[in-house]
């Protein structure tokens, strides 16, 4: 963290009188507690990880307590096997200015790599307690295990256009065309930023989330937010398969992470495409679906078997008995009619139908409170990862949205695309830096 | 269950055709997976507890696999060591049939029974998978531990009204007056009924609420309703305190299960106002706390103390040095002031500064998206349980409201009063029976 350059532009903390002044203490033979028994005296602790600014020392002793390494070959949070929960931050910038928002990248880049690995947010490499200063972190996660905590960034193609990097753009990050039924809306959709927060604990999510929205005051704002409480998918074949709000198995026959050679095929960009920056790196698509819970909550278990082309309770293709069994689409019942329907949904989003394209899903359940005509607002924030959208998410998305029964019973209101960089394997790399060299 | 009456109003089962006529079928001998080969043939399966109308019996090994006792003295929920998430919801009723709420309370029952105890929503005690009928469970939460699912039951004075019943209205369930700087959205108030789900995996509770809901329809619509994500709040002292989205520890001097002489003192009704249906009962008081997070971040950590009352680290009172130590508010600092200020919330909201007065603290943590502002929509959804919410949460937040710093960075728009009748204890008693009776 020490190659990051001095930093002034961030507003709380450094804009506090002493916070510059804070002398980097050494921890040898000083417990956190006694450290944080002289905070009056503008006690700082420098050093990432398990920093801890405030003299707090407690991590719990959940279940929860995995990292994820935050520097590899591709970022955390695609191929990581999904976390139980999800805050997904998409922010716009508020400025024009190339060197505010690079420097910001950079801040960013710290404080991920420090709360990914269980530590505080700093301020240049300083964790905080002067009295007369903000706090450097804002601490409700302090206590807490790192819970698996990732956080995978994107870029949409608008902070290209807004920044004058229009060269920058990668042939694959397009705009989605309208499919038939959407229902989008303007402020749950797009965005110049994402940054996707997974953990095993909603709280450890949303601290990250929070900090980094607040070092980007002055430079970003949020324009939408998803908080997601379940998984929807499996990314592992050690992880068992999660249920969506229809009741159903979700992630069953998705991308696994035991698979790296299929992941290379859909998922990692080659830079072929003349955009090197992104190679190693992959596309973020988002479609918040709200569900319409209560039309099928009135439908028999043979109509949702039907419209998914898989059992209820075991999650197997119909017409096959287990879970993993591979489904025969070509089987056709007594009656001549195919087992799993034509119009069912795994049948129109399988390779066989779409000639070999495949997506790595990892959404997440979500309610947002009830919708004003006595509805819980309820359904599945998708995520997807691809390695290119218009090939990939676009041929499916326009077969499922034409002929799905699915679609019956489901709304998609909010959508965006971004291109989610490789991973900083390069010590003192940050986030974003393919676009400022 | 049994002594449920047949129950002919369930909208969804029990207007499909087979349902009625499913065989009830003893699981002796049979494996859960072998029932569900027969599913075809329209089997169905009784009995309470762990029912597996999918022929799922995966019930997950995670450590959540608590059950909390439905029937006892006390409606679980509310002295219950606070569980992790929460998922609140307001309902209204959409009709003024007494007899058809009384139906609904008894199945409600019958369902919150079944799933506090790791089971799913039957209907005629009868588990049905009838393909030619909706599933009578939505499914969503197959093979989760029961997560220490508790719903907890309560009635708005409004609820009275509607049906005809305000001679049962208990004196101490008033309509909250105004207080200073209350910026109240109706959407975010009132509600005839609500029902509370605590449970420690989120999934859980999304699911009681959903089925709660779905059986309800034709005879209720939801109002409002509420996710929370983390706990702020410990109701039992073997609970670690934990923090709220300002970063402190939040119940660390709250009213614990561990003290009845107190909680009869200050949560449980009496019955003596002349509500004997509510003795052993308790009123919930809600509030919806948006906390300006950006605001606070920008404050010095010794002004945030200050505002408080308590260190940021360690959650001490001001002049003291362990979490639970007692609050001195007669102390003075060298400059003569109080180490406590007298504008401080936990000197304000003191039993000593209220004569007594106390209340059991049940709050959690939201995120709800943005708000349209640039800004995380971010803050506490408090919940209260007093004896007389008159006589308590009033002089309270009236003193709150008027003096307390900490207001000048929250905003309380949303707020409701229920009486929550007393636990089940009686076998086949049901939610709301004083009413009826
Ligand atoms: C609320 C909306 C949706 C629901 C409830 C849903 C549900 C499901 C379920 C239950 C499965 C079967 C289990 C599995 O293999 O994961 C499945 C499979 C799948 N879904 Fe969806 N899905 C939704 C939206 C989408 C969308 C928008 C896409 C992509 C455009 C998509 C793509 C897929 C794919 C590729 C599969 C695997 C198909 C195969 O077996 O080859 N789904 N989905
Ligand atoms: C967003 C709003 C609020 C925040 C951030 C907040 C935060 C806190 C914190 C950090 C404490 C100290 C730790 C503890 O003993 O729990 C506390 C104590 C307390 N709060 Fe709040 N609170 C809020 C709203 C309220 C409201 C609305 C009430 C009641 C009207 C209330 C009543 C209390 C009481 C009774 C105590 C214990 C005081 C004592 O030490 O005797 N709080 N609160």
């Amino acid at each position: 963290m020490s190659e990051n350059p001095p930093d002034t532009s961030e507003p709380s903390p450094s804009a506090a009188p002493a916070q510059g002044d804070a002398t980097p203490t050494t921890t040898s033979g000083v417990s956190r507690r006694r450290l944080f028994g002289l905070a009056g005296a503008g006690v700082a602790l420098a050093g990432a990880g398990a920093a801890a600014g405030y003299g707090v020392a407690e991590a719990s002793a959940g279940p929860a307590t995995g990292v994820v390494p935050f520097r590899d070959t591709h970022q955390a949070g695609i191929v990581t096997p999904a976390q139980d929960r999800l805050h997904f931050v998409a922010l716009d910038l508020s400025t024009t200015d190339k060197a505010a928002v690079q420097d910001l990248f950079k801040r960013w880049t710290d404080a991920a790599e420090r709360m990914t690995s269980g530590g505080e947010v700093t301020v240049n490499g300083a964790v905080g307690l002067n009295p007369q200063s903000p706090p450097t972190d804002t601490g409700e996660a302090l206590g807490l295990a790192p819970s698996s905590l990732t956080l995978t960034f994107g870029i949409g193609a608008s902070l290209l256009t807004k920044l004058g990097l229009t060269d920058k753009r990668p042939p694959a990050l397009i705009d989605l065309p309208r499919f038939t039924a959407d229902q989008l809306e303007p402020a749950r959709s797009g965005g110049d930023i994402c940054i996707q927060a997974c953990a095993d604990d909603p709280q450890v999510g949303v601290h990250a989330i929070r900090n980094l929205v607040r070092m980007g005051f002055g430079t970003t704002e949020v324009r939408w937010s998803q908080l997601g409480f379940g998984r929807t998918s499996s990314t592992s074949t050690e992880q068992a398969t999660a249920r969506n709000l229809f009741g159903f198995k979700d992630g069953t026959n998705n991308l696994k992470a035991e698979e790296p050679a299929l992941l290379d095929e859909h998922v990692w960009a080659q830079g072929a495409d003349g955009s090197d920056w992104m190679a190693g790196g992959t596309y973020l698509v988002a479609r918040r679906i709200r569900m319409h819970i209560e039309i099928w909550d009135r439908t028999s278990l043979d109509e949702q078997e039907k419209v998914i082309g898989r059992t209820k309770g075991e999650g197997a293709p119909l017409g096959a008995k287990a879970e993993f069994d591979t489904a025969d689409f070509s089987a056709q019942g007594s009656d001549g009619e195919p087992v799993i329907p034509e119009d069912s949904h795994v049948r129109l989003a399988s390779a066989q139908a779409l000639r070999g394209v495949q997506i790595l899903r990892r959404g997440y359940n979500f309610v947002d409170g009830s919708d004003g005509a006595g509805h819980l607002d309820a359904g599945l924030f998708f995520v997807a990862f691809v390695r290119d959208p218009g090939k990939q998410f676009v041929p499916m998305q326009r077969a499922l949205a034409r002929k799905d029964t699915l679609t019956e019973y489901i709304e998609h209101n909010g959508s965006a695309v971004f291109a989610c960089p490789p991973g900083l394997s390069a010590p003192g790399s940050y986030w974003g830096q393919g676009l400022f060299t």
